[in-house]
C-alpha cells in the first residue's frame, strides 16, 4: 500500500480498505483510531505518514469484525466515482485542421480514453475557447457518463471533489471528499434550519402544503447544504467550483424537500412518497453551490417514510452480508430500524422525536464543543464535555448516558417519574439526591451546577425531558420488535446490533440497554457506528459500484409499514416504562 | 390518406408527403400554392378538408420535381418527433400497494410501452403528486429519450407542440408545429435585436469579447425568440407550456451567441468555431421560455461560419440527393452557399452584407405589409406591395427586382453607376426618367412617390444602395464560382439552383440572374425556395430521422474557407459590375 507523504494513517488504512474507529470523525477527540507504530500508541487520524511504516491495528480499533469488512473492503477500496477528469494536449486549429473546439477535445479523448462518444455540454462549450487558449491548448475535460460536463485550462486533475451529505430532520451532516484518493477532507455539521416550521417530519410536511410553504423548506435546506459546503471548502482549502458531485441521503420527506417535491402524500394513508429510486438533478437547477454543471444524487429510499438514509446505514453496514440476526438502528427524530435474517433486510420507520439530537429537550444540543456526551453516577455525578471546560448543553448520547445512570441510581422510576428531592433513598449520596430540585414548579436533576456551565445557570435534565426519552425509545424499541417478530426472532438470537446517530456520536451500549433503547442483548454484541448514513453516502460518491448496490438494496429491502398496525401500538405501550433495576 | 377534419389541403398534402409551393409560408397571399378540387381552382393553404376528396396538383405548384421528392417524400411523412406524450392510468396506493407514486407511474408506462427503463426527471417528480391525485390517477406522461420530463394530470397528448427557429443575423423566423399531426400551426418574423450591437456577424463578434458583451448579445437574441414563441402561441392558441422543444439553425456565429458560447475565435484566423455539432441545452438553462422542461436542440454545422441554417438547407433541398450539378443560395447577411455533384457537396459562407434583407438600404426593410416585393418598368414604375396599399419601404426581393429593372431599363449602368436626370437616353420613356432625383447632393431613383408612400416621402433606390447590392451580389457570386471551380463544374452544367431566402420572400429568378447574382443558366433551372433553412428546421423538429440525417450533413458537407484565397479576392473583384445589357 503506498500513499502520498503526508497523508495520515487513518486515510492510509481507509486506501488499505481498513476501515477504523473514528466516532469523532477524525479529529483527534474520541481516541477510537489508535494504532501502534513502532511499538508507539498513537491516533491514526492525527498521525502522518513520513516513510515505510507497520502498522499495528489493535483488534478495538477497527470499525467492524472481519467477516462483516470484507464487503467494506472491495467497496472501501475502489475509488470510482461518477465523475472523473482527464487532461490532453488539443491540436492547435490551422488552416489545414479547421475542425472545431469541440471536434480536436473529442479527437484528444478518444486518443486518452479509447472512447469516441464523447459529448459536449452546452456549459462545457462556453469554457472551452478560453481554457484553450488561455493554456496552450492543454485542458482539463470533467467527465460525466458520456459527456465532458466541463472544461477547465491546464492540469487541474488533481482537483476534483464531491460532498456526501447526510439531511436529518434536526441535523444536516456534510462531509468533503477527495475523488480522486478516497480522502475525506473536512466534515462539518449544521441544525436543519427547516426547524424553524416544525421539528418533526408530520410538521414540516403539513407546512409544505401551505402556500408558499414546499418552497420555503426546500431553500432552507439547500441554503444549509450551501452553507456547509461553503464551510467544507474553506476547511479543506477547495473552491466550490471543483465539488462536482453532491450526494444526499435523507429519510423520504427530507429528500422529498430537498428536491421540491410535494411531500403531502407521505402524512396521509396509506404515506407513499412521489418517488423512492434515486434521483440525479442538476445542481444548477436545485440550487445547489458546487459547480454549476455539477450533479446531486439522492440516494433511493425504501417506501414510505424509510429513505435514502436507511439504505446507507445498510450500506456501510453491510447489514444484510452478515450471518443470524442482525439489526441496525438509525437514532435520529425518525429512528430507522433495520433487521436482517437469512438474506432478507427489513425496515421501518418510528417517529422517535428530536430529543436524542438533543431537541425538545430543556438543556439539548447538538454533540458540538460543550455537549455533555458522558454521564456517571458514582460518590457525585461525573460528566464528560466535549472539547472540555465548562458544558453548555447535553447531546443524545448524555442524554441516554444520563437516563440510564439515574435508573441505576435509583433517582428515576421505572415508570420514569424523577423522584422528589425527599423521596430519594438515604442511602443514596447525598451529593447525588441535592441535585434533585425543584424549577418553576418542575422536578429536575441537576447535571452540571451554574459554575460548570456556560449558560450562567444549571444544566439540568427535566421531568418533561425524560418523558421525550421514553417517547423515543419505546417508539425504536416496538418497530425493532415488530420487525423481529416479522423475522420469526427474538432478542436473544441477535447476533449484531449497530447503533448509528445522525451526528455520529457515541451512545454506550451499557446505556442504550439500560434504557431499554434494546432489549437483553450482551453488550459486546453492540457496535455503535457514528453517522453510518453519511459514511454511506460518501461511499455512494465514492463509488459507482456502491451506487449500484444501494440501488439494489432500495428494491430488496422489504418495508414494514407500522401505522395502524396493533401489534406496533400494543409494544408501544409495553416498552414506554424502563427495565426495572435488578 | 385520412386527416381530421377541418385540415387545409396545404396540410393533407404535407402529411402524403407533397410539399406545394408556400412561397408566403400559408399566408394565402402568394398563390403558389394553387390546386384543382372537382376542377376549381383554390388555394390549398386557404381550403379546409370537408371530406373525401381527389386533389389535383398542377406541375407549378409542386415544391421540388419528383427526383428530389422521393427522399423529402418519406422524411415529411414521418412525424416523429424526439419529444412524445403517453396517457396512462396509474394505480391507485393503498396499504397493499405502497409502491411510489413513481414506481406506480413507471408501471403503468412499462404496459403501454413495452419499455421498462423509464426515469423519471426531478422536475416530474415535482408534478406527479397532484397530477395524479386531481386526475383521478390519470396522467400524461411527456417522454423524451428514456426519461419522463413532466407529467400532467388527464389526458393532454392532443397538446403537444414545438417551434422551429431560424435564428438570421438580420431576422428571425420561427414556427410552431403541431408535433402530433405536424402541421404548422403558425409562423412568426422578428427582426434581430441584436442589430443594435451591429449588423453583421463580425461586428456582432466584435461585440461579444467586450465586457458583458456576449451575455448582452445572448440575452437580446433569446429575448427575441421568447418573444416569437409568446407570439406562436398567441396567433395558435396554444400555452407555451405545451411546447416541448425548440429546434434552432442558424450561421456559426448566430448558433454560438443563443447558446452563450464565446465566438471570437470566428473572427480570427483561421476562423473555426467552439462546437460544429448539434448541441442539446435545457430551455430552462437557456431561458428560453418554453415548457420548463423542454429541449434547445441548435442544428449541427459544417465548419467556419457555415452553421446548421445551411445544414438545414441542404437538408430541406435535399441537395445530395441530386443528379448533375446542383448549387443553393441561402441569401442573407451572410451568403451561404452549397454546391453538390456526385454525392459530394461543398459548402462557403460570404459576407453579403444585409442588404437583401433590408438592412443598410436607406428605405430597406422585411418582407412584411408595406414592402415592396415587385419592380417593373415598362411606360413607368409598376410596383407590388405586400399586402396592398401604400409601400412603407422595400425588401430583398423588390431590390432585387429593382436593380435589374434599372439595368434593363439602362437607368443604371453595368459598372454600377445611377445615370444622372440629364443623362437619360431620350428614348426612354419621361415617366421613367423624370424618376431620377437629386437628394441631399445623393442621386436616387423613387420607386413610389409620397403619395404612394406611407413614409410622407417618397421611396427611392440611392447611388449607395446600388453599391450594396454589388458587395453583396459580387461576395455571393465568387463564392458559388470557387465551388464550382473545386467541383470542377461550371454555370452551364448547372441543373438545378435552389435560392433561399432569410424570410421566405420569392426572389424572381430573371432578376437574380439579370443582377449576376447568379451565372447563365436558364430560368426553369431555378427554383426559389423560400426559407428553406426554416423548413430544415421544422423537419428535424419533428423527424428524429431527419435529425440524425442532419448530423449525418455536416459530417459530409466539405468546408471550403474563402478568405485568405486569391482566387476567390480575383472573382469579387470581376463580379463587382453588373452583367452588360444585351
Amino acid at each position: 500500500m503506498r500513499v502520498a507523504a503526508g497523508a495520515t494513517l487513518l486515510e492510509a488504512a481507509q486506501r488499505a480498505g481498513v476501515v477504523l474507529n473514528t466516532a469523532c470523525g477524525g479529529a483527534g477527540r474520541c481516541g477510537k483510531c489508535a494504532v501502534e507504530v513502532a511499538g508507539r500508541r498513537v491516533l491514526a487520524c492525527q498521525t502522518a505518514v513520513q516513510g515505510d511504516a507497520a502498522v499495528l491495528v489493535p483488534e478495538g480499533t477497527r470499525f467492524f469484525e472481519q467477516k462483516i469488512l470484507e464487503e467494506g473492503i472491495s467497496r472501501q477500496a475502489a475509488v470510482e466515482p461518477a465523475v472523473a477528469k482527464r487532461f490532453v494536449r488539443v491540436a492547435r486549429p490551422s488552416l489545414q485542421d479547421l475542425r472545431s473546439d469541440a471536434q480536436r477535445l473529442q479527437a484528444a479523448l478518444k486518443e486518452a480514453t479509447g472512447r469516441d462518444d464523447w459529448t459536449i455540454a452546452a456549459a462545457a462549450l462556453r469554457e472551452l475557447p478560453q481554457a484553450l487558449r488561455t493554456s496552450a491548448f492543454g485542458v482539463t475535460a470533467v467527465l460525466r457518463g458520456e459527456q465532458v460536463i466541463a472544461a477547465e485550462g491546464g492540469d487541474t486533475t488533481a482537483e476534483l471533489y464531491g460532498v456526501a451529505v447526510d439531511v436529518g430532520t434536526t441535523t444536516v451532516v456534510a462531509s468533503l471528499v477527495d475523488l480522486g484518493t478516497g480522502r475525506t477532507a473536512a466534515t462539518a455539521s449544521m441544525t436543519n434550519p427547516q426547524a424553524a416550521f416544525g421539528d418533526d417530519v408530520i410538521s414540516r410536511i403539513h407546512h409544505s402544503e401551505r402556500e408558499g410553504g414546499l418552497a420555503a423548506l426546500q431553500e432552507r435546506v439547500v441554503g444549509c447544504v450551501n452553507e456547509l459546503v461553503a464551510r467544507l471548502c474553506g476547511q479543506g482549502q477547495v473552491a466550490a467550483g471543483r465539488v462536482y458531485e453532491l450526494v444526499a441521503a435523507g429519510n423520504a420527506t427530507m429528500q422529498h424537500l430537498l428536491l421540491g417535491v410535494p411531500a403531502g402524500q407521505l402524512a396521509q394513508a396509506p404515506y407513499v412518497g412521489a418517488f423512492s429510486a434515486g434521483v440525479n438533478a442538476a445542481a444548477r437547477e436545485l440550487g445547489v453551490a458546487i459547480h454549476p454543471a455539477g450533479n446531486v444524487y439522492v440516494l433511493p429510499g425504501v417506501a414510505g417514510h424509510v429513505g435514502g438514509d436507511t439504505v446507507a446505514v445498510a450500506l456501510a453496514t453491510a447489514i444484510r452480508q452478515g450471518q443470524g440476526v442482525a439489526l441496525a438502528l438509525d437514532v435520529g427524530t425518525n429512528g430507522e430500524v433495520l433487521a436482517a435474517a437469512g438474506g432478507r433486510v427489513l425496515a421501518c420507520s418510528t417517529a422517535a422525536g428530536p430529543a436524542f439530537e438533543g431537541a425538545r429537550i430543556r438543556h439539548g444540543m447538538r454533540g458540538a464543543t460543550g455537549a455533555i456526551e458522558r454521564v456517571r453516577i458514582a460518590a457525585d455525578v461525573e460528566i464528560e464535555v466535549i472539547g472540555g471546560g465548562p458544558a453548555a448543553g447535553i447531546c443524545g448520547s448524555g442524554l441516554i448516558d444520563a437516563v440510564a445512570a439515574l435508573l441505576e441510581a435509583g433517582v428515576l422510576e421505572a415508570s420514569g417519574r424523577l423522584l422528589a428531592a425527599g423521596e430519594v433513598p438515604p442511602s443514596g449520596p447525598e451529593a447525588v439526591w441535592r441535585r434533585l430540585v425543584l424549577r418553576d414548579g418542575q422536578k429536575e436533576f441537576v447535571l452540571a451546577e451554574a459554575e460548570r456551565s456556560r449558560r450562567g445557570e444549571p444544566i439540568a435534565l427535566s421531568q418533561q425531558d425524560v418523558r421525550e426519552v421514553q417517547l423515543g425509545k419505546a417508539a425504536i424499541r416496538a418497530g425493532t420488535e415488530v420487525l423481529l417478530e416479522e423475522l420469526g426472532a427474538n432478542w436473544r438470537q441477535v447476533e449484531r446490533v449497530y447503533l448509528a446517530g445522525a451526528f455520529g456520536n457515541y451512545v454506550r451500549p451499557a446505556s442504550a440497554v439500560r434504557l431499554g433503547l434494546l432489549g437483553p442483548v450482551g453488550l459486546e454484541r453492540i457496535v455503535p457506528v457514528g453517522n453510518a448514513a453519511g459514511a454511506g453516502a460518501r461511499e455512494v460518491l465514492l463509488s459507482r459500484s456502491a451506487r449500484r448496490l444501494a440501488e439494489r438494496l432500495a428494491r430488496e429491502i422489504e418495508y414494514v409499514e407500522l401505522a395502524g398496525r396493533t401489534r406496533f401500538e400494543e409494544l408501544f405501550q409495553k416498552n414506554l416504562s424502563f427495565p426495572p433495576n435488578g
